[in-house]
């Protein structure tokens, strides 16, 4: 993997001007292997804080007010100050011209609650060039569902979970990644404890069913995913129906085509679910793919 | 809140000799307000790591090898490289000796997957001097019960989830901790979503009811606490009965005493739960607090 760049943001609270210098001269390029974070941050020790990954083509990040207008959501949810997106903007300009034109890339943004005891968020950026070949959007994910302990209604019940909110405690995501790949499987998808299909750890699923793209509704307490959004903008074009609706588990099983999307991985067909092939639209896939590449956001 | 010091720790594999300076060699106490953690190291962007928090008494870190084991086992539950504790040993030291001894304090170890795509360990401990007046130990505190959104058997069910593992990812125990605020209370206990008492967000739970103290039995999803396992060794000693049991939400009602225990806190008596006042028994609680100050393991 090329090394990261990470960018030290030196976070404004969301009502804040910009400085003499611009908001460009609160962003700082961190040199090569520098420790930037405190051991007392609350993103180190607690997982306290939200993030996002953002696709970069060209150097230029990819849905950027799709991307903003969730970490934003996310921070409200976690009762974080709100961010100033303005300033993140230019932040996400700065790392996106660091990265080389001639590939794909990724820009993760974290923002922390800060420092235990002084009230302050903390936040930075890292960029990655990537050295991905993106197979996964011509051979396809074989997945298993794995179930996420919650029920489908759980937003409703138990708001202090924080579903909906992508915050920087994935150790369970992580764990599920290890789970699937033990059991031979590219990536997972996770089942509410009812039975329904939510999202994979870092990703949204994505269904065709005739001439209807859907995907879980967002209430289930999972993420309204970025990608997702695009690729629905994309099927209205098209002149293809989209749904958000309860999807089963089952649904899986008797698509006309299923997906995980995410930004920088993009639409990834799935080719088996718990060991059973399904059908593959390859034909969309590569449309999908096409017009997702295209985009100059 | 005092000013925490942070010692970094060079994190050896656990088969790993000391160095020819010693293990007191890979320990280094940073400065004021230095940063020590890089922005791509995954406790900061993923919550992927373990942690312990020990009482501090005397200078002298309390149950040391109870925390150690569940370090561990935490530590292989999350499929990270099994800690050295003899180097974690030696750096608890470093850091209770550089607490006041006219005071109580903690010591927060952090173990995190390290720095992605490196695949080595990093870790840090934070010693804090507590200014708290312990006036939990007699005034006791209102809690809630929140619902924990897992069923009683998930550990079974679902082990990439992480059941029973001291993650970094405690976004939602904080969250949790706000929810009880917001709702007058001063802190939570958690219920399974099919109505067992599971633990508190950062405390086990303790009941005692007759000449038995009662602890929620920890394979339903819970973190063994080793404050709770301190206690039980106590009542032991003095003849008192102990369980590890299924406990329904009513027992707290209809118990001769509650209490949530963890190792800095203590031995704190719950007065109020869902607003209905409780059984309090002053007398345990005093002898439980005594006994567990008396500690110099």
């Amino acid at each position: 993997m090329p090394e990261p760049i990470v960018f030290v943001v030196d976070v404004a609270p969301a009502d804040a001007s910009p400085p003499a210098g611009g908001w460009e001269s609160t962003v700082r390029r961190a040199a090569s292997g520098e420790p930037i974070v405190r051991g007392t941050d609350l993103a180190a020790t607690r997982g306290d804080g939200v993030f996002e990954t953002l696709g970069v083509l060209d150097g230029c990040p990819q849905a950027v007010d799709a991307h903003f207008w969730r970490l934003a959501n996310s921070a409200e949810l976690l009762e974080l100050p709100a961010p100033n997106l303005e300033q993140w903007r230019v932040a996400m300009r700065i790392a996106g011209s660091a990265l080389p034109t001639d590939r794909q890339g990724g820009i993760k943004l974290v923002l922390s609650r800060g420092v235990e005891g002084e009230e302050r968020s903390t936040g930075w950026l890292i960029a990655t060039a990537s050295d991905d070949d993106f197979a996964n959007r011509t051979e396809g994910w074989k997945v298993v569902t794995l179930d996420r302990g919650y029920r489908h209604d759980l937003s409703e019940r138990a708001p202090w979970l924080l579903p909906g909110a992508k915050t920087l405690s994935y150790a369970v995501n992580m764990a599920t990644l290890r789970e699937a790949a033990r059991r031979g499987a590219d990536n997972a998808v996770y089942l509410s404890s009812d039975g329904y299909v939510m999202e994979a750890p870092q990703s949204s699923v994505l269904l065709r069913r005739g001439d209807t793209l859907v995907t879980p509704k967002t209430d289930i307490g999972i993420l309204p995913g970025t990608t997702q959004l695009s690729v629905f903008a994309l099927a209205s074009q098209w002149g293809l129906a989209t749904e958000d609706r309860l999807v089963q588990a089952s649904d899986l099983l008797d698509s006309d085509g299923v997906w995980l999307l995410s930004s920088v991985k993009l639409a990834t067909p799935i080719t088996e679910v718990d060991g059973k092939p399904i059908a593959v639209d390859r034909e969309l896939t590569e449309r999908l793919n096409a017009a997702l590449l295209a985009r100059r956001e």
